[in-house]
């Protein structure tokens, strides 16, 4: 196996090149065997809301799931990073009160919601942005059930040295097959620690996350859970015109993934036993997206959905199509 | 005069590397020598709204600015990319008027404030956005006005063989000393034709366009009425918290200077004899930025407001800071 170039994803206007994005991706399987590689496999990445549906396994190893007769849409919206639509809002809010909680003891901050209509309904309405709206909301009212099925303190939850990202951190370690202990840190949009990772590592958990290989019977389960959550309700994933959303749908099933900011992804195939994690240098979306869709047709996962395709259009202010993304060829 | 690698401008977290893009860059004077380079000096760019400056031209050597009487402000407002903030509505609208035209006579195209508060605003406020609110409505109302004074049919003035268009390709020949014939065209995001050109004939332009070195009395005057409003009235270029604004404002007059969407910057040190064009190879923003502010550094155009640094914080949710976006040393 030969590693390549790092992949090449190029922003048409008019039929030519306007700009270029490198990225660099790694495919393997549970054990860390690299299967396809392009550019730096072990390139230094902090995996951010990549690694949310890793995060979101002690909620099921606690009992916490159990105990707060979790929906599927709720342990989807553990792993998410939503739109803050209005149907991801009540899957959170309802959540929240049922373990006792309310929007004030979300430690993630506020931002408008990311899905621009629904920004504007709430401005619309005369309101504000609250934590509800972060798009990091389902996981932290995660990390509250967590506290509470933990009897923890719940103020304070976001600090790496309180006893929930300690023990964030140690499932991580266990996915990813890593001590975090010397990893670069640094501080996440929500507030929570993200590590700096080689890539692999990333394609490593999310391999063993979607293939179960290599893991407890507990920890087996869980993952399963939170898999078949995200397949299922990949709505509540991401959300309306979202690349996870989207690609879930396409392919059926088929395929788990999640972004994280600054152009990352991580998925895996599980009827391939595969993992694939990828970075774009330049941190940017589009260059992340559709260097998914070209890797997923690379190792052979086919879409459901006939209309799904690696290239993206990009429209102007008049709705007409000036240009697309797409991989170098 | 050796040319450097491309820039480097790296986005830390915690300290550490998260990602990084590369821009091509150069320095000209009037005649196109080139001062100092990166990169790939003739980088094929398509400049997008950095060359707005050398498109108000015509609207000045029409007579056009004379007979309606244009301000200061509109005269800004003309070589802007706004944020649709109440008071570039106001100057817009009430120079549509003043040319016997309306709101539904611009072809830009819609599109929601790029400024978020004033976004908000809108939708609070019930309202949706219209051409107007486009971020290039300045530049089309100056498109329009060069049409009532060439007693042009106004419609279809975005197209390539529509007359007005044809006399903006000329000025940008003149200004860049460019045949544009067989030049790449691609349509903007404004809907008008945008041509790709060498990096270094943007430098060459603008240096012009600060100078007036090279040029015919009529458009050193007409460079000089446009440079001076830019440089008078930076809040009508882009407007809050917007790098065009922040640069001219903080260098007080003698940086003039105007973005392009994917990364472009084109920016002139008139008392330097200098003209400045880059291009992130990745098409960012923050990379666009943070060379231009480095490149000034640079040349030796220095700041006459002390606060100003090349570097750019970054903040989370919670308004902690992050991490950073700076050149690479």
């Amino acid at each position: 196996m030969q590693i390549k170039d790092p992949l090449r994803i190029e922003v048409l206007r008019g039929g030519f090149q306007e700009s270029l994005h490198l990225v660099h991706a790694v495919v393997t399987d549970s054990s860390g065997k690299v299967v396809e590689g392009w550019g730096d496999i072990d390139f230094l990445t902090f995996p951010r809301s990549a690694v949310k549906p890793l995060q979101a396994i002690p909620l099921i190893l606690s009992g916490a799931e159990e105990r707060f007769q979790m929906s599927t849409a709720e342990l989807a919206m553990a792993c998410s990073s939503h739109g803050a639509e209005p149907a991801h809002l009540r899957v959170v809010s309802s959540w929240l009160e049922r373990i006792g909680c309310e929007a004030d003891d979300l430690e993630c901050g506020s931002h408008w919601p990311s899905h621009e209509e629904s920004a504007h309904d709430l401005a619309r309405a005369g309101s504000y942005p609250v934590a509800l709206h972060n798009n990091c909301s389902g996981k932290h009212t995660g990390f509250l059930t967590l506290a509470r099925q933990r009897q923890f303190d719940l103020k304070g939850y976001i600090q790496p040295d309180h006893p929930i990202q300690k023990e964030i951190r140690s499932i991580l370690e266990y996915m990813m097959e890593l001590d975090l202990k010397d990893a670069p840190m640094g501080i996440d949009g929500c507030s929570i620690p993200t590590w700096g990772v080689p890539l692999r590592a990333i394609a490593r958990g999310i391999a063993r996350f979607s293939t179960g290989d290599q893991l407890t019977k507990e920890h087996q389960l869980a993952c399963k859970k939170l898999r078949s959550a995200m397949v299922t309700e990949p709505y509540f994933v991401a959300g309306t015109d979202r690349h996870c959303t989207r690609v879930m749908k396409a392919f059926g099933g088929t395929v788990v993934c999640k972004t994280g900011a600054e152009g990352v992804f991580a998925a895996g195939v599980p009827e391939l036993g595969l993992g694939i994690a990828l970075k774009a240098q330049d941190g940017t979306r589009r260059a992340a997206e559709v260097a998914l869709s070209k890797i997923l047709h690379q190792v052979g996962a086919s879409p459901k959905d006939p209309d799904f395709t690696i290239e993206q259009p990009l429209y102007n202010r008049n709705q007409w199509m000036i240009g697309s993304v797409r991989p170098l060829v």
